[in-house]
């Protein structure tokens, strides 16, 4: 069974480049292991994940994520069995806001700051595809 | 959380071009710090304004133009809490009806004058993003 | 309150094409002041023709036009309150039934003749639409 | 081919009780002959009538109604082809509005007074069949 | 046309039951002459207040609302044009939450204090009817 | 915003009633604070929880539980923000198996033993509700 | 396959109950072997009839039955497969008109008299149905 | 009121192409008349044909067919009011199977060969209106 | 996953009381330890079988039956993953058709005599359901 | 009547090319015989097949198939009567998966391994779909 799970978290202290890369470096090698892929968003001192793959495989991973002291405030924004992946094509990518049209992230939040703790679930998935669809996705 | 507001007015006297102007710069000043974005038709003496924003922040806003004394019988058209936005792009965009196919406007109202009062939200609503799309949105 | 009439009526007698224009001319008169769009279609000695407008201006000029000697068993085959006109473009269009592919009537009707008596008013509103498209109305 | 035609009109005078039995009586036995059915409201010097029946005979009913001198400002307020008839049981029942709950009439309109003239075709048509449910049709 | 507005609101400061009821008092009076309706709740500080009329009738009197002084924050939490009232029987209903089940406020709020400022509009809607249904509504 | 969460987990080792009691009891006194509400069901080793509050409370209150070292595997089955609660009775009812008729067990899994880890959301859910229905939740 | 067929006659000459006796028997007797069910009207010299059976049944006797010098014109009304039978119960009951209240007619037709070249399929079919609610087939 | 009507049949006897072609003229000759349009398919000693019309003219016209002596086992297929033809364009059009991609019939059928005796009727009506578009009706 | 698989054969000779009850028997008791239920009906040589339970369960007992020298032409009718079985209370519940009126037959069959090789499955699957309300199913 | 049967199996031993060859050449040929189509697809050691066809026709090959010592856990995982096949193209056509990007597998599937026996039947249905758009259907 697969499910796609999305969640928000606050980075503990300001992350380095380097801490930001090193995260990513591991989550793909993990995650081509374990069958999940997705998409990771850093901003602001806010997280943003979403995390496809076999209903076991990202609730251990899950579990660990929560549990890693470089962030807390984890929150579940959206979780459901689906039949078909969104984001196959990414072991992990990542997400690169300097990108985009600003009126992007106004279309779908309250001021042009990405604040997900106030955003619904499909409000944070539909901006996600947006995001994709934008090229704003990095896989480097 | 977002939502949308349509409210119409009258002037309360015949507003000058500055005047007029006066009201969109300060409105663009105000709207961008507080993430909110919309149009503002003038015309015959008739104003039609869309905000869109967070709940909280379109109703301190409406409240204050409410009381503005260059207008009066402000009447609510439409108001929806709302997954994304529909004029993102504009912090105030303004509505002119010169450039306009007068058919455009008999296609929703009873005569070619835009009149609010005898109009539903959805009939307005739907004139509104005829206008986006015909090009009839201006931001000097 | 935007409400669409589309009724049928027989001549009384034969009309010049003279009298025909001067129905139409008179028509577009008092149509474009009252806010009416619509369209005109006479063909063997059968009148078919849709009036788009405010209810009140509606009612009131078909009730002059039922009146009218030219004319007799005027019968209602739509009418129906509606959220934007199909016709705004035209005081009083008239359809020109010698420029189309005769299939067409067959389309919708049980013979080549057009019979609107025989019709619903689903059916004849659509051949008006593909009568639209298919540039059968004229404006001279 | 059925069809339901529900109007509003004005009394040009104030109508006797006598007057209006008088329209009553004779409408049930014209609309028995023509397999008319239906309803007739009269209140504070407004008429709503409801007619069912063939297309033909209610357009031919329709016309003389019309133009009877002892209203004025009909004015369609809906008009369909149905597939049954929902007032078979009146050749002309007559509404009794001081049986009613006066909230029963502000649920559908903006006082307790009943204003056809500024209610939509369906809304009319919902209080109508409440009033048949509430026993409010009287056939003497 | 008839609309439906809900808002919430602040008290400024702790009401007595005697202020209370003399807001209650002057809405009846006002609203049975302008046909307006709907319900009032009062609870820790917070007013809810639905209005159902006529479009005019319900700005006119939201507008008064607004710039009363004994609360603020007025935030509108639904508004529609709708085909029927709700609310036709209370030209200005009380809730009286002390007559209900907690757990009735707990179904569609996240704590037992009922905050409309962390509600959507159907929420809030469908306590209300909830509440009506389960008789919590005064009338003295 | 409401969510409801649904997960299941394996218990470590073999719980005496004593200790599930103390789970419960526990559970009680924080949800009654933290505005949670919910089921506990424990069969065989396997535990299963509904969890219905706002966002942030249920998911405090999922971080804790998944890192309670009594059981391990937590799984997440559902996830959904809610409009209204479905449990709102129960700061944390218990469930009883043993009051049931087992065809139940049987209607929605693969055999007569309750695995949640074979059963998608949709399924749980169901048989949750069912449970509610039949009375085998409870309160002591 | 199974197939409905409802089609519409006219009696060559007044039939006499002996006649008509006679059709009715004769058709219960084929019927009963072929697996036909269904309904038989006569009234003013129409008929009316519904067979129900195998699609190839019901065409090779409809072909006889159209061939039948006892009436002519015969005309499908409705034609279509179904999932089951609506009158399996009866080998060919007999619909007696004269226990009907005359506004049930009125109900689906233009006037009291039934007229079947003058109605739908959809119409038909559906006073059928109202015709077995209210008890008025015959089995003798 | 249109209907569109399909059967199939088998010819008696190995019909020449003279003969086939006499029927076609023939009826070409008919339909013209009578407002009658339609396809006609003969392939392997099977007949199918489409007739749209008014309803009294297919059903006349249908009566005749199933008497003529060149084929038997006529058996309706689909029947139904229309709301507009599919095939106005053709008096009777004629199938020409042998410019086919074999795979279109295999497609709908369960042999490449073509055997409406074991079709649904919207299975063939969807596989004739493939045949229009693939160009495969012939009108010399 | 959860199926649900419905087929029928014909019994290879005819089968005595005695070898039917052996096959009932035999199948409650495979069919309780690996958690199939279902029906079983036999009549006039025919089997019709409903089996319900783990897709993995289903298939690898349905591989055995197919297999079984008493009876042959095996032929799925209907299979589908379900979200809860419809006959949980059956280890394998038999069908008494004796107990039925032979009208339920013929509602969904051609016949009197039940042929499920000639019904779709969802005419045999809703045969069974109202062959359960019934109450023709035996446990003996 | 038409079927589409969608099984999984297990390859006994490691096939060669060779029989796999064998299968589909013998596959062809009996498969044009039967008016049977479909796609077989071969990867580590699992079969994956699509048949299509008539009922009748499709059980008695898929008896003959389970029945195949070569592979075996024959497991169903999807069965529908069907109005149109979806492979009509190929008497047996050949899935070549490693013509395909990698991400389309992890799309539908849990990891990289194409496992059918995890799936469900939509989305092994899907994929197949996706499969031929994608040009990874061989016929040599
Ligand atoms: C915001 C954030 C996102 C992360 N995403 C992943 C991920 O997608 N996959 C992963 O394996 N680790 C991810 N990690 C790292 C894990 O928290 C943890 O460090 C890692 O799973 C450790 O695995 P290991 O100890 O087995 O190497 C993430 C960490 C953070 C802070
Ligand atoms: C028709 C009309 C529309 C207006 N729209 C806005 C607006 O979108 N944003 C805004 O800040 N002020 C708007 N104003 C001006 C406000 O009424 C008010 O003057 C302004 O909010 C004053 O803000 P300040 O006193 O904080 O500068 C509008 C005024 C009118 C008459
Ligand atoms: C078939 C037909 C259609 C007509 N349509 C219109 C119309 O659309 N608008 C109009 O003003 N008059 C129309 N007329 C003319 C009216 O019947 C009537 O002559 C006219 O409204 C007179 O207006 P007046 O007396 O105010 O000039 C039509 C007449 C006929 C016979
Ligand atoms: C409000 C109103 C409703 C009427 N309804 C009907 C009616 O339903 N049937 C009818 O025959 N006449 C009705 N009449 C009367 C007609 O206007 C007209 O007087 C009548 O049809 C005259 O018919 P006669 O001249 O053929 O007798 C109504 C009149 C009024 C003012
Ligand atoms: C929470 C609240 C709700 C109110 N609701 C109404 C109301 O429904 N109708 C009304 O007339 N006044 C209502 N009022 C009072 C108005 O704010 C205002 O005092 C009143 O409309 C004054 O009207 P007057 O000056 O014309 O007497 C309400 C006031 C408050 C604080
Ligand atoms: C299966 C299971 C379910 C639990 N459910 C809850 C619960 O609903 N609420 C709760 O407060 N603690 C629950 N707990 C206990 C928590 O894991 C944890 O012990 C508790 O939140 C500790 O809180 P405290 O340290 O703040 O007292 C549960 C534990 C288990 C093993
Ligand atoms: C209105 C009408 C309805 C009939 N319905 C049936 C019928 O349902 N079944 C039937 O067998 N014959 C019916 N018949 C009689 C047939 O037309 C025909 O006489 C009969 O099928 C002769 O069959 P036989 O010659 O094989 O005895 C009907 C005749 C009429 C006029
Ligand atoms: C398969 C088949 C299809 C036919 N289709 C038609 C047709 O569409 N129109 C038509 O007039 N005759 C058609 N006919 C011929 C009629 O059966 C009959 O011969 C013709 O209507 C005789 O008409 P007439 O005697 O009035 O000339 C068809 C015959 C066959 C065998
Ligand atoms: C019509 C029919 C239905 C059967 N249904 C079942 C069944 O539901 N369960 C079952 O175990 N065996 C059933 N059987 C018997 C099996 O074909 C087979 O004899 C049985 O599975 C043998 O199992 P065993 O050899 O493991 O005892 C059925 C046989 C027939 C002929
Ligand atoms: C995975 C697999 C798929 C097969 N698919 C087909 C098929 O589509 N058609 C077919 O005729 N045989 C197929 N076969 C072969 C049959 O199992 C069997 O060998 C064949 O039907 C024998 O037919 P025959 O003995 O009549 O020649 C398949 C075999 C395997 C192992």
């Amino acid at each position: 069974m697969l499910v796609r799970l999305v969640y928000a978290s606050r980075a503990r202290r300001d992350l380095s480049p380097h801490d930001l890369q090193d995260i990513v470096r591991r989550s793909r090698e993990h995650n081509t292991v374990e069958g999940i892929t997705g998409l990771l968003c850093h901003t602001d001192g806010v997280f943003i994940q979403v995390l496809e793959g076999s209903r076991e495989a990202v609730n251990v991973r899950y579990k660990r994520i929560v549990a890693d002291e470089r962030h807390d405030q984890c929150t579940l924004i959206a979780y459901e069995e689906i039949g078909e992946r969104r984001f196959a094509g990414w072991s992990m990518g990542q997400v690169n806001l300097h990108r985009l049209n600003p009126a992007l992230l106004l279309k779908y939040g309250e001021t042009q700051k990405l604040d997900p703790f106030r955003m619904t679930g499909r409000a944070l998935t539909t901006l996600f595809e947006e995001l994709v669809t934008a090229g704003a996705i990095e896989c480097h």
